[in-house]
């Protein structure tokens, strides 16, 4: 049977679940995948958190060097996050001919060019399931599952946290002040919540997905980014009464023309199946020129689910010496060739806030007509004490740049008009 | 670039897509995946049908040994069916050493380890992706996307014929019969539909999933099987109103007690992801100690969907050179070992018709009470003209044997009492 040594670096959340499962899967990985997986070392500064967890004190390296000079280690798994010392230990680990098992998307998204030379250059491997939807093989499905298809399109909610906020906020009506509140308490999200709530997450975990997705490098600054912190309630309300539930989605797509990649709030029709992604899960909506569209739901975070994705990519490296590296393999410089669109198509949901009184409608009308923005539905919501009242509509599709012109249009009409929020429509 | 020739044995609805997907993507292929992939040779006995998808006169062969002695053909694919001449072809190919992808469900579920045994000694390849749930990468998955879980639970809406009737029976209050002649008019149910509807279909595909899922070998014979074609319209609006949506699933289960399997009509509650799953939608619903809760939707038949994974695994086989027939490896004669559970727990759906008067709900309680099945809800639709009323009830979770033992009593009450419907319950 073969053997295969493990070091692990960093033992928070998902260091802490991925110790866990080797040691308590050990006989099994040994009847069911024929391989023995042993944790061999440990990183971490705190001690007393190591122990807690049962690792034997000899196990505990001092530093990276211990682990990448130990020739009983086969397989580095990186769960420090950041792009600090986690890059210059990974790095470490490959020149070392050390496979690497990673859970970060954000070094992952940023240095994969240079961490994926490191590993060719010693033919070691690089896997990285983990850096995306926890414990749901997106990255496995895209390699090995549909790699068949021409994949023309990609839609995720792909971040727990803002999916939880959202979720509150439509089924129980609170601002999105109070459910992050309550997602912080539950440790849902973080003191400082802005990679979750501004969107940065879902867009690391989008250049990584779609650049597989596309076969090419889509680098996080091409990614449009917009979060939810500016999501009211009365938006959430007036798009449930229109069908509609609002979540954080991460789309990509491509065709002839270019990529276009962007993650902003979107109103999802009731009836899709991402409007019943719920909580915390994720879910990533493939669609691909042979299969169609697939789906993908489970836990996209948590110390056991992301820790089954490393496991996962563990037992895969123990298992198969070839395709180590295969993600990028085409794609180190593609990103030169690419077009990537900021003038993409979208349905919108536009409320806006008018003065009550004849000829105002006009006007809007007007305004929409002369940049081609062509409305499918309009309500009126009723008078407001001052005069003004609130107007909801959605928008055939149209053109990004067009309906922003359109906007700015009717907020030039000064107190007699102005649009408050502008959200995305996916029917 | 690697090259691979390829075989296609029959060329009906998937071979054709298979086809089709080979020849329109092989510069994609040879750009994304860096092989290259050729078809070689088909075998029709339709030859017209061959030169009306665009095969060259030169690549249809006569029989299956031009086929097996061909040396520039590394891989057959076999989407013939059945277990005749599917079976002898396949066992032909892999004694010449050629790898296998298949889509025949039921050869496999009948045969793998044949099958196995076979490509074990010529070290060939045997790879069936398609054969279960069409385009979804399930098999992918369980191999090498989740394959760090003990895996406690599966079920699965893997039967696209069936839930195209159940989802029209739901959304429409047509009958079965209705629905079937409307399925078969679209070509989604065949002429004689009994495969799909009374459940072989599904039973042979969950015994393939539960084999892979639990490490064993789950024969065909140990699954519970149960079809559609008794469902009435009356049970599937009364399930409604109680918040289910009717769906014939495919559950396995195992526990230290040992493996479950079933394929049988169930109601879902209407929140969960699998209720969701309309017309021909498949997906599978997966539940591991360490991921939790993960779902895989999608296509489950048709040309290009099926096309879709068989295609993967074409590119799988092309570009791993391990890793080959990975799947049973440690189950040939596991089933020696496996404890089967026939009586199995869950929750039910009784419809009853009893006589409207005083005492009879005392005595069918009685009878519930003496079998130890307790009562969630139960809800009286009505009197009807002959002095009858339908009683519609859930019970709590139950043994299986329980319930049947007390519908035996119910019914042994004559005229008074008698249970129409019997469905189990999901929640």
């Amino acid at each position: 049977m073969k053997k295969v040594g493990v070091a692990i670096l960093g033992l928070g959340v998902v260091g802490g679940g991925t110790y866990r499962i080797l040691t308590e899967h050990r006989e099994f990985y040994r009847k069911t995948q024929n391989v023995d997986i042993e944790v061999e070392s440990v990183l971490e500064l705190d001690r007393s958190r190591a122990l807690a967890l049962g690792v034997p004190e000899e196990k505990i390296a001092s530093n990276i060097a211990e682990i990448v000079s130990d020739p009983e280690i086969n397989i580095v798994v990186e769960v420090i996050g950041g792009i600090g010392a986690a890059r210059e230990f990974v790095l470490a680990a490959l020149n070392a001919g050390k496979s690497v098992v990673t859970s970060n998307k954000e070094l992952f998204c940023k240095y994969s060019h240079e961490l994926e030379r490191a590993a060719k250059r010693q033919n070691a491997g690089l896997y990285f399931e983990a850096s995306c939807v926890g414990g749901v093989p997106i990255i496995r499905t895209l390699l090995d599952g549909v790699q068949a298809n021409r994949i023309s399109g990609m839609m995720g909610i792909i971040n727990g946290t803002t999916n939880y906020i959202l979720t509150k906020m439509t089924a129980e009506g609170r601002s999105y002040e109070e459910c992050l509140k309550e997602a912080q308490k539950l440790g849902y999200a973080e003191a400082d919540p802005t990679a979750d709530v501004e969107g940065f997450d879902a867009a690391y975990k989008l250049s990584i997905l779609s650049s597989l997705a596309f076969h090419t490098k889509v680098p996080f600054a091409k990614i449009y980014r917009e979060g939810i912190t500016g999501i009211s309630q009365e938006d959430i309300a007036d798009g449930m009464d229109l069908g509609y539930v609002l979540k954080l989605l991460a789309i990509g797509k491509q065709s002839d023309e270019g990529i276009e990649v962007r993650v902003h709030p979107t109103f999802v029709r009731k009836d899709h199946p991402l409007a019943a992604v719920n909580d915390s899960f994720n879910a990533v909506y493939l669609t691909g020129d042979a299969v169609g569209d697939v789906m993908l739901y489970g836990r996209g975070a948590g110390a056991l689910p992301t820790g089954s994705a490393i496991v996962s990519d563990i037992i895969y490296a123990a298992t198969h010496s070839e395709n180590k590296y295969s993600t990028f393999k085409n794609t180190a410089n593609a990103e030169k060739d690419v077009k990537f669109i900021n003038n993409f198509k979208s349905a919108y949901y536009l409320r806006l806030t008018v003065e009550d009184r004849v000829g105002i409608l006009g006007k809007i009308a007007t305004i929409f007509g002369r940049h081609n923005v062509s409305i499918v539905e309009m309500v009126q919501k009723g008078t407001q004490q001052d005069g003004k009242v609130p107007l909801v509509l959605i928008t055939h599709e149209t053109k990004e740049l067009s309906v922003r012109a359109a906007v700015a249009g009717i907020n030039a009409l000064g107190e007699t008009a102005h649009v408050d929020t502008v959200l995305r429509v996916v029917s």
